[in-house]
């Protein structure tokens, strides 16, 4: 057992925040929370303390969407929109991890990033090609982080540098997951692009892996009007473009994860929240490739289960408190476009999302709670003159202007992570 | 004369970036450049060099709206629109500024935060307190930097706490002139809040002192719904609130900024387009403070003077390099809108914005060419992996993902200035 000593911040609903000041986190040796305390309980009074004095300490951040090869795009190629975007910009550098060498050293990098940013859990596309993939799940396994890792498939739509067969596709797939078996941190998920890149047989054997081994799914849905309209011609005798991965088995039959759902229809929405499939909302993205934005709040009203994805290099930065703001930001276009009959998403609320309801994906994850694994940050917020604030203040000035200069200690499954290599 | 060389990028135009690899700035003793150069002209080959090596040298930023007092609020509040914002939390942290020393702690840290985000050019909004607004224009003095610096008047519609007579808004806005009477780089400018807590008798002495003494004049225009509304009431007389400003001389009769432009009426617009007025776009803050987002590529084509504005608080970054990527976000949600029909703002566009745009309010400013002031950052984008970017990529990459880490050194008016005192 050990304990540690802080302000505690965070959100088990998204309604507020849940604030102890200088309260105690006792963690079992298994990196489980075994207790939260306002006041140390005498049986714990000779458990070894480390007191981290006036700091914040909250959950770690998922970031449920990223695309871990476009990580040196990431700033850069904002001028188009998805469909031209992908083809100009995104897929000749994702065709470049065909290189290991350059894989490596890259995905070093991106490692790194997640580690810095404190996204100690998230939700990764790679690339079509295995070696590379299975580098950047080890190097993730290395640095200590919990991560679902995906070996992306296309097979059709694609430029001949960046297309493999199905057959490619499953036997890469099926080594990744092979890879991890018995990994309890970075996992295997299944990744077909999207619609328009891969084949009916392709998805058919991607959802039979999914089914036998119970292996999560994610992909993209309905992220733009020409993706829409490309996919309705491409599978015509799908209801919505949410039914064509439906058809397949890759909606909500495992675990999944959907990005985006900008411009998702009624009919697909309900699909959505009858699979308990949670949507990853990548605001920054969206307004970056000018996509249709999505109405969050509705969706939180309808009881979508919902998370945030920085989209990189969709979205040109990878810190999911910069995530939350234009999640926010976002909201408030429909409360104003509504003349303020849409609510806005509160600050808890976004917070919720990037921790608790994102960490739902990953089990007991995104709360400093009673049976949660110790995924947490250390804020030192003195830049931010953080001692004159109020504890509320504090976690809204460090979201709305801290970075990763003030996050002193990341923990995920209760192991402090030490900074990894960055090539 | 001395030489800097230097990656060396600005905008001349709104169209493109000009780039001069490893090219030469020569800077004469009195801080006008004297020349740029891609290689060194045999005549200054004896002259002091300052080699930079694989830097990007840049104009420093301008921004062109910011409420120095409310800087301590920056990054909370976030959950009101402009008029009970400013009632429950704006109105009572500017009352503080009564004190003086509350005042010059707090103005120490405005201005090391002009300093750190390389705003070397700014216009800002102080309070209705004399003292403090001195203070305010010493601290920028001493730092360096050149400002617009605004005592804010309102003697109507506020808590008696923020409440001065229309005498004492004139006489203390006298005694800022004088007090920086023959100061090259801090200069006054007359700055009544908005008409709703300005009086006739007020506004029409504002517009005399900036007529009989030159001075420009600051304020905010159509920003929100509801204040339009209630300009209406307030000045029926006046065709649109902009006419309000106008019928007091305080409308582009001499160099005017209006803060917002949101929701400026075509009448409203060609008054400011004939008066030369500069409108200050604040994407940020209209986002935060949920207000309907200004039609900036309309405003570009149709021949507006434009420039940018953090507007701290309501905005919550004092960074213009956030500030501009707002501008371009803001401008994409038109192009959504309009099916592709409004092209999105280009980072060229939005980078001659806070440059050479907003510069032109100081005089030969925003641009690294022959005639203008010395006023330049200096990048060393090594952090964000520079040198293996195309210079144009780099100078992307560093807006879009890069922050005041990457800024290693300010020139203003010619001086390197180190950093400020912050208490």
């Amino acid at each position: 057992m050990h304990i540690y000593r802080a302000h505690i911040i965070d959100t088990p609903t998204p309604k507020a925040f849940r604030i102890i000041p200088n309260g105690y986190v006792a963690v079992a040796d298994n990196g489980i929370i075994d207790g939260v305390y306002d006041t140390l309980p005498e049986s714990l009074s000779q458990a070894p303390l480390t007191d981290l004095g006036d700091r914040l300490l909250i959950p770690a951040f998922c970031d449920m969407h990223i695309h871990a090869p476009q990580y040196p795009n990431m700033g850069i190629a904002m001028d188009l929109e998805l469909l031209p975007w992908l083809n100009t910009y995104t897929f000749p550098q994702e065709a470049r991890y065909a290189d290991f060498d350059y894989a490596q050293r890259m995905y070093s990098r991106f490692v790194h990033s997640l580690w810095l940013q404190g996204s100690l859990h998230s939700a990764i596309f790679a690339t079509i090609h295995a070696p590379a993939t299975l580098c950047l799940a080890d190097l993730l396994d290395k640095a200590g982080l919990s991560a679902f890792v995906g070996l992306v498939t296309m097979d059709r739509n694609c430029p001949p540098t960046l297309c493999h067969s199905a057959d490619e596709a499953i036997s890469d797939t099926l080594a990744l997951i092979q890879h991890l078996q018995g990994n309890s941190r970075v996992k295997p998920i299944i990744t077909p692009r999207f619609i328009p890149t891969c084949s009916p047989d392709m998805l058919t054997r991607l959802g039979q892996i999914a089914a036998e081994q119970h292996i999560p799914v994610q992909s993209h849905l309905s992220e733009n009007k020409g993706e829409i309209e490309w996919v309705k011609q491409l599978e015509p005798q799908s209801r919505h473009y949410g039914d064509a991965y439906d058809r397949y088995g890759l909606m909500g039959q495992t675990p999944t994860l959907m990005a985006h759902c900008c411009m998702s229809s009624s009919e697909e929405q309900e699909l959505l929240r009858q699979r308990g499939v949670m949507m990853v909302h990548c605001p920054s993205s969206n307004l970056n490739i000018a996509t249709h934005t999505a109405p969050i709040r509705h969706y939180m009203d309808t009881g979508q289960r919902l998370a945030l994805g920085s989209d990189v290099s969709g979205g040109h930065t990878p810190s999911m408190m910069q995530v939350m703001l234009y999640a926010i930001q976002v909201s408030k276009l429909y409360y104003t476009q509504s003349e303020g009959q849409t609510p806005f998403l509160k600050l808890s609320e976004v917070f919720w999302m990037a921790t608790r309801s994102a960490g739902s994906f990953f089990g007991q994850v995104g709360c400093l709670q009673q049976g949660y694994t110790f995924d947490a940050l250390v804020i030192d917020d003195r830049r931010l003159h953080g001692s004159e604030y109020s504890l509320d203040q504090r976690l809204e000035r460090f979201v709305y202007t801290g970075d990763d200069r003030d996050i002193i200690h990341r923990f995920c499954c209760g192991n402090a992570l030490p900074e990894p290599d960055c090539q």
